[in-house]
């Protein structure tokens, strides 16, 4: 497999190579990746996060298995293992299976590896595209408030929702950045303020409650979300709080945006109720635990708990969809689809 | 003084002690308090708060100051200074004019302590007229979300929003709580399960964003929160996240209630834009302080932040009031007035 290098991500001379996503913005360690069961640990513990870059990093993993002394039983077995690491997200079931059925038909193990290699470069052209695409809405002057983590972290290119923001910024706009800090996990606490002061976009990071009262105060001019899985109706999951978000821009008349590659796009799932939404371990809301593996506690340690990672945000409530092959009003995600699939 | 003891406040003996709050809910620790000097400490670094709890515990030391070799000049300066010690509570600023007034006509001391006494007392009655005017409007088999804490750690008495739940679940109703953990400083997470496993309540504990998607999936029937100052046209503030909860519980059709004793009025106040919100460390966003003094940052050192302790939410999204003094809907809330003052 060719040499291969994004921001969190890096396959070089059969060697695979994640950055522990966990130890960020406190230090940047990159963790060795041996095996397609190394990959699914990672995927489900978070060291590789993000609907479009687990989907990548999946095929990278099956593709330099595929290079070792395997045969089609233990490569199909590795790509159910894979598969099956996180539910929500569409774009690794996507990934992995464009790469078994050119697979099953050809019997040869090099379209593993060439699937697996256009898809890393596929997905930062997607990136720019959506980018491009997206910038256009962003006027100089803008604050744009967002949610979790959608940048060059979570895709092998210029991010998704985040990407667009620092195309804009790439552009000569001015714009600021109110980053919610993304409770369980603190995406936004941890990678989005990372990501924006490696590219010098001026932030303010929040609480997540606090983002309401800045809208009503008129400080933000617009949202930009990413999608872990967008169903044909126009309604998608997202990281747990963005359904709250986009109530609150549509009561106060905010354009909401959702970024996302076609990759995103779940065409069998009908609408929102049919999204999977995996729920995590209570201690991510009874307390926090650090890069170092340190856990503080602040509840009774016996805490009745809900955590579900995503929640489902109508299609109704989203402006624009901003798609690599262009922008789209919800009501017209059918179209969409047609014109992809 | 007479002997007063509440959940978080005790005077005996000419001896204050006051709960810690911040070690809750790991460790029920008691810290004497001397002096004013003291208590204005406290309430600063929140050992004790909560707008009805700090009023009482100002005026309570203020009383155990003026038992003391004072003349009238240092207890105007401590009555200033504990006034001085948050400026969004309007409850602080009630007790201390109400017990000043007094002084200042008689020049007796004992009207300090007096006064001290009777606001103890007064605030537990306050908290039981709202907690029986507020149950009422619990069904059996009621969720109910509540945001921060609102219980007997703030009051003297039951409580305010959570002694409605409390009083509710002491008459035989079955209610389940949703306790949003009320980010930077986690009052829900610590204080409100704390309260509701003593009083045998079954509770779910969530992070701030998760609230939207379970009022979707109709799993909250209403919300009950506190407030910090009412403005006179009904506009209140209150903990930072209860304008979104109001925002979604709007856009949900879920009956949104306000409870708050009539200290909690401020009638000089016009609208909520002229409430003074006030702004606190960085450090409470960047990461978390625990009970034992134990710092965990999980963003970038220098991040800039926003960090306001309240919002204010317009009363126009309020169902109901509940006070002391009955039910009103927000558009009475200027008869109410009239009838305090």
């Amino acid at each position: 497999m060719k040499t291969l290098i994004s921001l969190a991500l890096c396959y070089d001379n059969t060697q695979l190579l994640v950055l522990n996503q966990q130890k960020l913005p406190h230090s940047e360690e990159w963790t060795l990746c041996d095996s397609p069961r190394d990959m699914y640990e990672m995927i489900r513990c978070l060291h590789v996060r993000g609907a479009p870059l687990i989907g990548v990093a999946a095929a990278v993993s099956l593709a330099q298995f595929s290079e070792q002394d395997v045969n089609a039983q233990e490569i199909m077995l590795a790509a159910e293992l894979l598969k099956s690491a996180r539910p929500t997200a569409v774009n690794l079931a996507h990934c992995i299976d464009r790469q078994m059925a050119a697979y099953t038909i050809s019997r040869n193990k090099k379209d593993i590896v060439r699937i697996a290699e256009e898809l890393f470069e596929e997905d930062a052209r997607l990136c720019e595209k959506m980018a491009n695409h997206g910038a256009a809405l962003i006027h100089s002057g803008d604050s744009i408030l967002t949610h979790c983590n959608t940048g060059g972290l979570v895709t092998t290119g210029i991010g998704t929702a985040l990407g667009i923001v620092i195309k804009a910024h790439q552009q000569g706009k001015k714009v600021h950045v109110y980053v919610d800090e993304t409770r369980p996990l603190l995406q936004g606490a941890r990678l989005t303020t990372w990501e924006l002061e490696r590219n010098s976009i001026p932030y303010t990071l929040i609480c997540d409650n606090m983002a309401a009262g800045l809208m009503r105060k008129g400080k933000i001019q617009r949202v930009f979300v990413g999608a872990d899985r967008i169903a044909s109706n126009g309604d998608f999951a997202n990281k747990i709080g963005t359904y709250g978000v986009a109530v609150l821009a549509h009561h106060h008349k905010i354009p909401f945006y959702v970024a996302a590659p076609y990759t995103t796009f779940d065409p069998h799932c009908l609408n929102g109720d049919a999204i999977v939404v995996e729920e995590r371990s209570a201690s991510e809301v009874r307390g926090y635990r650090d890069g170092s593996g340190q856990y503080v506690s602040w509840s009774p340690e016996k805490a009745s708990v809900y955590n579900p990672s995503f929640d489902v945000t109508p299609g109704e409530l989203v402006t624009e969809f901003v798609f690599d092959h262009g922008r789209k009003p919800a009501y017209a995600i059918r179209g969409v689809l047609a014109s992809v699939y």
